[in-house]
């Protein structure tokens, strides 16, 4: 496969998570510690000095946004050293790519690949996800906190929340919408999307863990939806007032997000042959402007 | 009730849980962040200067060990400002300590107290426990490694534990035994305990999680547990080996102890009625004896 100046590449899927706390979120930004900026700077040892490559990411997470499961692609140039080495013959190139990045990142117990992928051009991290879901934890007065868990749960403390009318609220929402109300504005990008699945259970220790899934997220959109159950759950809202909001499009009517470290991508799905990877990232490319970075975001 | 003294005290009891990082372990130590140390000071902040109490706690944990759910009991004088108060009439006692407590608390995450009840002198958070349940998780190369588990979580990266190996070898260690061989030695303290449960289960995210119950645990019990079932997982011993060196009743015979902090108290259990809280703090007192501290560490 060539890459868009005619060179050859060959592209690898990468698999990761990582603890947000400490990131200033994954968009590479000068001078900052970012998810993408760490990667980076770990691949571009890999290849060696005066390396260029492209790494794309299925879910853009803001500053303070966790992932136990993300995943990236990039495209590295077929003439890279790394291809031409002794290891070659012993292992493949994803193997190698693998064991060398968690040597390289072994330093930095924030962030982690789980697994890399040699994978065809078929396959876009970002355009041919099908779905994104995120966990957003919440301990109310019925929880039992956990310091443990404080890096990735909001506390509400003494707040005792109406479950069933949270539940009824989350239902109330599914669907494909134009979720312009729950999204950060931004120019140009349809905030048309489905809303698969908006559930929640009590874990062991009490904590409200809230499920939500569509086929990708407006910017904010995950901790809009959260902070407007939470709304229902605390009798400020009804889940007809929230459905009226969402379909009134019109952005910042009395839904406020919540904090962001409650929030962790878990999971990407992708279509399983490259054929259908190849048309969902075609359908994607042409609904959503591939300039806007509003895509998948949490 | 009264204290050693004879003055008039009046005994609550705490439920507590921490992130055991960041603190030297349960035990108060001169010059060092240790739970005791912080959770005295805050009653002392609570009770005023030159106050005297007493705290006990149910599981005294090593540096790195976490809580989910831990116990302790504290006597506090009859006379205590604290109880003459005018809010004394809109509250009971125990919610005045649960909110003060909650205000002191406050800029310190590692620590929460979850709850505060007035108990009778029958119930005694360390002699009266009849069970202690510790969780320990380990991450081995089936497990999806999690960076924002990693203070909960002892990673083995590219171990393969044999999970039948586990079990079994777990399931043989099982039921009333002399654990000095599982035990860091303290002189004079008896080494005879009731290993209820040790079962395994993989999470979620692959991770293998130990759940250890026993009526109350030597020192270093549960990490040396753990660890002759992961050397049992590596093929390093057998579970008729394991049974053996147990029985031998010999210290340091090739059972190493796990990391501390992998491991997390997860729940301290009472009889339901005074009479048995009062009659199990006189056996456990007349088994152990109350000036060593082994009685209930994991």
């Amino acid at each position: 496969m060539s890459d868009r100046k005619g060179g050859q590449v060959r592209r690898f899927r990468l698999d990761l998570g990582y603890d947000g706390t400490d990131f200033h979120g994954w968009a590479r930004q000068p001078g900052l510690r970012t998810v993408q900026g760490t990667l980076e700077e770990a691949v571009g040892l890999l290849l060696g000095s005066g390396s260029r490559f492209d790494l794309v990411v299925a879910g853009r997470t803001d500053a303070g946004v966790h992932a136990r499961h993300q995943v990236a692609h990039v495209d590295i140039p077929d003439t890279a050293r790394l291809f031409q080495g002794p290891d070659g013959g012993v292992q493949t190139a994803a193997e190698l790519i693998e064991r060398r990045l968690g040597s390289l990142l072994r330093r930095d117990p924030d962030l982690v690949v789980h697994g890399v992928q040699e994978v065809d051009e078929s396959f876009d991290a970002r355009f041919s996800a099908t779905g994104r879901r995120y966990v957003y934890r919440v301990a109310d007065a019925q929880s039992v906190s956990d310091p443990l868990r404080r890096r990735d749960t909001l506390v509400l403390g003494h707040v005792r929340l109406d479950e069933d009318a949270v539940a009824e609220a989350s239902a109330a929402l599914l669907g494909y919408h134009d979720w312009a109300a729950f999204a950060k504005p931004r120019d140009g990008a349809t905030t048309w999307r489905t809303l698969r699945e908006f559930s929640w259970n009590r874990d062991g220790s009490g904590v409200l863990e809230a499920s939500v899934a569509a086929d990708a997220f407006c910017h904010h959109m995950v901790r809009y939806l959260v902070g407007a159950a939470l709304a229902a759950g605390r009798g400020v809202h009804t889940a007809q007032t929230l459905v009226r909001i969402r379909d009134s499009g019109v952005h910042g009517r009395g839904i406020t997000v919540v904090p962001a470290h409650g929030l962790t991508l878990v999971d990407v799905t992708y279509p399983s042959s490259a054929a259908e990877c190849w048309a969902q990232a075609q359908r994607a490319r042409a609904r959503r402007s591939p300039g806007t970075s509003e895509t998948s975001r949490g």
